[in-house]
């Protein structure tokens, strides 16, 4: 099938999901889940296969990790995609509504988007969970895998597609790309009349190369270059679980944080403390020089001006000693992808001033940052975390894959 | 200035009015309004500029007539400046909360988009109506006018960031890209990392070349080939009230109807009545055959397959006789562009069922299309209609020319 094709069948698909009512859906998930659990053999065997190739490609050890199934996992795919189904449903909510002068009745109402395009990489549980998210907001989605883990996301959607026709809806609600060479890639980008959007999750390279060529509206999502700033009048002790817990409890997410800013008049107290910590977990500190002079420069790696704007994902931090709340501000303003950033203060006043001033999808104060998740937002499970400002910004649950419409009800009303 | 210097200027100036008070916005908003109608010297002679070129190139009168500015219409653009500053601020809503077991609060709120970017052909009242709204919203803008109207634009555009300089936001709040060639249309479209979001507003041509060249996030607006299906059950009388207004009230905007379809049950009955109101407003009929023998071959045009397509925006209506609803709804999901659509009908289930099935905008049981407006809507001053799905569907006042964010306050929460 041509990419052209998955999309009339996606449209076709999409037209029919849009007015399945809730328990429909529900009922298409929970039989996908049951599916990819009783299916676990066939699953397990075609994840083989893409492991035994990636070893003999000499994947990297995190990258085989992740495209690694075992019965766990796919238990946990299947556990992910009935939290899906348990979710409300978001199609036919009313947004808003009033009554006109004229007698006219306006409602807004959630509708779905309508096909969703997804580009991803090596990670086989991403077919399962967008497809899932997906479908309860009623959109057909077109997946479009790594080549890493084409036998896996294969099987994966057939099991899907077979157990969503069992309950009566279409089976192309979700289709997956055979093709995994790059120019399936291009072409996703350029379904233009087929895709409503197109969500890139996946490294910076992937998510630019879609940002530069999509003729589709596009999400971005997953950029993560967090700060946290330790303001003059900080908690030290604070401050310090907070950097760790935000660097070193999981450094490979985009919630990790990157940079630490401190003020000056509170550097020589809490670097001693915060670097003792981060060291002991063997975090690598590229610092400004007035850290290295607090903190060693036997400890210290100088800091480029390139480490102020990476995303290491590693368990490596760049920290700089910063002049005032206005310095970190404008560091941040420079630096920061947009996603997460915090303060950790006892002022009242830089609290306010830090939420109000800084662009970020999330804004803490004297919270880890590592909380920017749909689930630890109580928004429920996410498709990811949008760092742009249109249409969703943070975590994308179902309410973020959908739109709305405008329903009119009147007695033959004219326009004057 | 270059449009990078432009980008440069209209961040920093962003960053200062999205932490403005609505108290300030609303005072700009009100002096550039004063500022408008001071002006009116200033303005109508350059507008004369603008006129006089036009005419020695033979502008089409309707353009003309859009491109001309008077006494009227500059009061009417500064009194468009003063209800949007009435308006309710949109910055700093709650939208959602709450608060985790862990003690955590969330809230999300309102937040200005950034910079929003707008390309507009020759009309100059859209300076003051775009720049307000983005204004009010916490926005700056760089707008991007047709050269026609260039002088009229300039001096329009001096005059507000003159005002709004007074009253202590940046001037930069505002700006007027002087560049009227094709490159700075395009390389407005190309301002990744500048621009947010890029509005074009204009004719199909202009819209299309941005969507498929922007690399920057697009709103796309105002493509209307609306449709109205006469039910077997409908109302003749009412129909035909519907669809007089629906397309004669205002031919030329984007809300107006372009193609009638009525039931084959009532096409006998209904269709005379509605004929002979529409050729007595001189409306071009072009029908299937079925239209054309229920009408006489005299009267009616043979439409072709381009006809249904074809959003006129002029005395010119496509007819078409079906066999059932069904046959309607399949009819609009393959032309319409998804902006208005109505259905004239007794029967509550067939309303139900147009409501649900098709995916437009706006769609509306028993009244005219012409209504979706966001003044109509009670929604205030809008930006034009979006015809997309993302961020913003139907008409676009302030609310959608906003982001949202996180605000999380905790008093040291890690994440387990």
């Amino acid at each position: 099938m041509t990419l052209i094709e998955m999309g009339q069948a996606a449209k076709v698909a999409s037209s029919q999901l849009a007015v399945a009512g809730a328990a429909q859906k529900d009922a298409a998930l929970r039989a996908a889940a049951d599916a990819l659990e009783q299916g676990e053999p066939m699953l397990l065997e075609a994840n083989r296969k893409d492991v035994q190739a990636a070893e003999a490609a000499r994947m990297r050890p995190a990258m085989l990790d992740r495209l690694t199934l075992d019965h766990t996992r796919i238990s946990n795919m299947a556990d992910g995609m009935r939290q899906v189904a348990a979710q409300e449903d978001p199609i036919g909510q009313v947004i808003e509504g009033r009554n006109l002068p004229n007698g006219l009745e306006i409602r807004r109402v959630r509708v779905p988007l309508g096909v969703i395009g997804i580009i991803f990489e090596a990670r086989p549980n991403v077919t399962a969970d967008a497809a899932a998210l997906c479908l309860k907001a009623g959109n057909a989605v077109i997946l479009r895998g790594g080549k890493e883990a084409i036998h896996s996301n294969t099987v994966c959607a057939d099991l899907m597609r077979g157990a969503v026709e069992k309950t009566g809806l279409p089976r192309d609600c979700i289709q997956l790309v055979q093709d995994t060479s790059r120019s399936s890639s291009t072409g996703m980008m350029q379904m233009t009349g087929y895709l409503d959007v197109l969500i890139p999750r996946g490294g910076r390279g992937l998510i630019q190369s879609v940002v530069q060529n999509a003729k589709v509206p596009v999400i971005q999502t997953g950029a993560g270059n967090c700060h946290v700033y330790v303001d003059d009048s900080a908690d030290i002790e604070m401050a310090a679980n907070i950097v760790d817990n935000a660097k070193t409890s999981r450094p490979s997410v985009c919630n990790a944080m990157e940079t630490l800013l401190v003020h000056q008049d509170i550097a020589e107290k809490a670097l001693p403390v915060i670097g003792a910590r981060l060291l002991e977990k063997h975090v690598e500190l590229r610092g400004c020089p007035r850290t290295r002079a607090i903190l060693g420069t036997d400890k210290v790696v100088p800091a480029t001006e390139a480490d102020w704007a990476t995303e290491y994902d590693d368990y490596i931090l760049a920290i700089k000693v910063v002049d005032s709340l206005e310095q970190a501000l404008t560091h941040i303003a420079k630096y920061s992808t947009g996603h997460s950033e915090c303060i950790v203060t006892r002022n009242y006043r830089n609290a306010r001033i830090f939420q109000q001033r800084v662009d970020s999808a999330a804004v803490y104060v004297n919270a880890s940052t590592r909380f920017t998740d749909g689930g630890e937002f109580g928004l429920g499970a996410e498709i990811g975390i949008s760092t742009q400002k249109l249409h969703a910004r943070g975590p994308m649950g179902v309410n973020q894959l959908t739109s709305t419409k405008f329903l009119v009800m009147g007695d033959g009303q004219v326009r004057a």
